[in-house]
């Protein structure tokens, strides 16, 4: 079976926790995982008993959301959470974003690739710009415009790739017996001058055994496209439904041509959220107890305000009345709205309507663990771009659930892998050896 | 016995080899070390093993160092090393360089803490300004004036610390009855606005078992002086005889008293080589063989330098001849110099002067497991501020002779502690609990 006929996955902690606010809150998962590297240090081994391509850590240095009743989005450093997590694996991925705004490209190049040497060839750079204000005040007196953003991150990650190559594999001799460490005249400056950074190198490091870091971007936004169509190995895209995943692989496939790369240049994860219990009615329970954990009322008044309705003071286990639906006023661009009002025509309970996760970021796979595989599949068979990105709603507990219920499934209906074939992230995603 | 009693020990290998330059030929050792995260795992264990206080990693982010033939001066990323030997290791405490000249202090606060929740505080933050050129132009597009690095490492400094203590040790609660995850209200920004760096705040993660990790300099500098005066909980000092040391510490003391400061505040870790045989002929015969794998020619040469003479040509299996000797125009000021007079005055083989390490960095402790304990004895009971530094010849296997053969010498004489009492580092160095 070759590599495009088997989906990629990647798995996703939220600082520890479950993609939903009140994850922290939840029976079985651990209430300061933030703080707690053995949770994430199980999430890698789960993950790796699943044969998962890779973990990846989203982050935002800084406190970007309310922690008053929430848990925090990001935590941990990124490059010490996937270092203890690359000393307790064997063969598992290990993604990181690191933002190009504010970090130097040499400390970016020396961390990846130090991390990539650790695990001999698993490590991926998620490549961004920070929006949120509350990271970016962190490192600077105020926010950047979006095409400076744009502009230092082309020149962040032209410089990191350049630094990542100016070490080739050959340089490193190691001839103990004739006093030869390393072959100088092949470990080159790189003499980079931007408009926003600098850097001379070389990189104090030789080659990983995949080469570089395989290199991941946010392939919604603008520069993230870019950078996707132009050179990026891996892309994280956010659709909501299969129309929108295909019309974004099939634009990214046109752009990927004109720079004359073929589509299996590059994976596409997709977001997903999954809940998976005994049958689907447990599911939407578990979703709405789950949503009970978190302010219920702010997501009721943000059902609202997608139906263009207000929805105050309605019971939740009942139906929205429907001389109100009567009212209601979607926005038919917008998949998430449309599903809001589909779900709320079919008479729902504004608890299940908001269960089946329509004002989630995501789209929500909920069920069975065959009910999630199905969705799973079907996504996959309407070609867009062969990746997943799961995000577990609860925690750890909940990705548990994912990988001993739904990968057995996919495994056995041919979709995903049963062994790790390749020992590299690179080699993994169908790409060559390749160092700058 | 309490806390000044007994002496502190940090262990250092550079890049993975021991301080010697052909370390990575020496039998035994692992030439690619600089790449192997094994190498400084095992080092890690075998220093806890020992009881030893803290791993301790200078850091120089380029190549500083010709590696045609000699191994590199550093290599993997600091952070990535210690986490990784954070999970190896229950009670070691682990003690990173991060220089202040280059690097954002919200990076390094989070960094270093989370390092610390994830070791549960056993971390160090090294603070230094860095001189390298082969670093700083990994950074900038020019060399910064000493006035420049000095004043932006007190503004990182001073970010670094309030960032540290912008979120107390209350201020976590994880009430998951009652949803309360923090108490925003006590977290709270610093707005730090200095001349070179900017920071907003809060940092995003509570404090660690110690609080903050423990504040070492490099105290030999003017503006690492200021800072272990000021209010460092440990210092590193590069002192070549035990009078300079003595000078070195009483001085400190002084300025310490003048800002109200104890000495039992601060603990100096003096550099010391370490080379352990069977016998001191065996100890000096050990490092003429590692003198030999690293151009030998280079050292006589500089030897000659020392003395005032040249020394081209000459036996290195013989004495320096005495009418050479006649002219010999020692610098009486520099302790090195004074040492290889008196080295080759007892006409000693140019191999033999060179072995008893007048050359080196630091002061050479050779010999048996007694002789390099009764050295280290000699320095602690002249009071020197209680610590050493141990940087072992030629790798792994020359620390693992000091934690074996030394360390159980010092341990019977009560000079050494024979198990972890206090389980953070700052608990051992007799400092209390402290955030910002």
């Amino acid at each position: 079976m070759t590599n495009s006929e088997q989906m990629h996955l990647t798995v996703q902690l939220s600082s520890g926790y479950g993609v939903e606010p009140g994850g922290w809150r939840w029976p079985g998962e651990n209430p300061s995982a933030f703080v707690d590297i053995e949770t994430f240090v199980k999430a890698a081994q789960v993950a790796e008993r699943g044969m998962v391509d890779a973990f990846f850590m989203v982050d935002i240095p800084g406190t970007a959301n309310d922690i008053a009743r929430s848990q925090p989005q990001t935590s941990l450093d990124p490059i010490v959470v996937l270092t203890s997590m690359a000393m307790a694996t064997e063969r598992l991925g290990l993604v990181a974003t690191m933002s190009t705004t504010f970090n130097e490209p040499y400390n970016i190049a020396r961390q990846f690739r130090s991390l990539d040497l650790v695990s001999k060839g698993r490590v991926g750079w998620n490549v961004v710009t920070t929006g949120a204000s509350a990271a970016l005040l962190n490192y600077l007196p105020g926010l950047p415009s979006s095409e400076h953003k744009h502009a230092r991150s082309r020149e962040v990650h032209e410089a990191v790739v350049k630094l990542w190559g100016s070490w080739p594999q050959d340089a490193l001799l190691l001839d103990v017996e004739g006093g030869r460490f390393a072959d100088t005249g092949k470990i080159k400056s790189i003499d980079y001058r931007g408009e926003f950074v600098t850097t001379k190198g070389p990189l104090n490091l030789p080659p990983s055994p995949q080469g570089m870091p395989v290199v991941f971007t946010a392939g919604g936004a603008q520069d993230g496209f870019q950078l996707a169509a132009a050179s990026a190995d891996a892309t994280y895209n956010n659709p909501y439904d299969i129309q929108s995943a295909q019309r974004y692989w099939s634009t990214l496939k046109n752009a990927m041509a004109r720079h004359g790369r073929k589509p299996e240049d590059i994976t596409v994860f997709s977001g997903i959220i999954t809940s998976v219990a005994s049958t689907e009615r447990e599911a939407l329970d578990r979703r709405a107890a789950l949503d009970d954990l978190a302010d219920p009322d702010s997501r009721v008044a943000y059902l609202g305000y997608m139906l263009g309705i207000h929805l105050d003071g309605l019971d939740r286990g009942k139906a929205i009345p429907q001389d109100l639906m009567a009212r209601a006023r979607p926005t038919p661009a917008d998949p998430r709205s449309r599903r809001a009002y589909e779900l709320a025509k079919r008479g729902l309970t504004i608890r299940d309507i908001l269960a089946h996760g329509p004002i989630n970021y995501h789209p929500v796979a909920l069920g069975t663990p065959e009910q999630v595989a199905d969705l799973l599949e079907a996504w996959f068979r309407a070609d867009i771009g062969r990746g997943f990105n799961i995000t577990p709603d609860s925690g750890l507990t909940a990705l548990t659930d994912f990988v001993d219920q739904v990968i057995p499934i996919l495994q056995r209906r041919g979709l995903f892998r049963k062994a790790y074939d390749e020992p590299t992230l690179r080699g993994r995603l169908g790409l060559p050896y390749r160092n700058g």
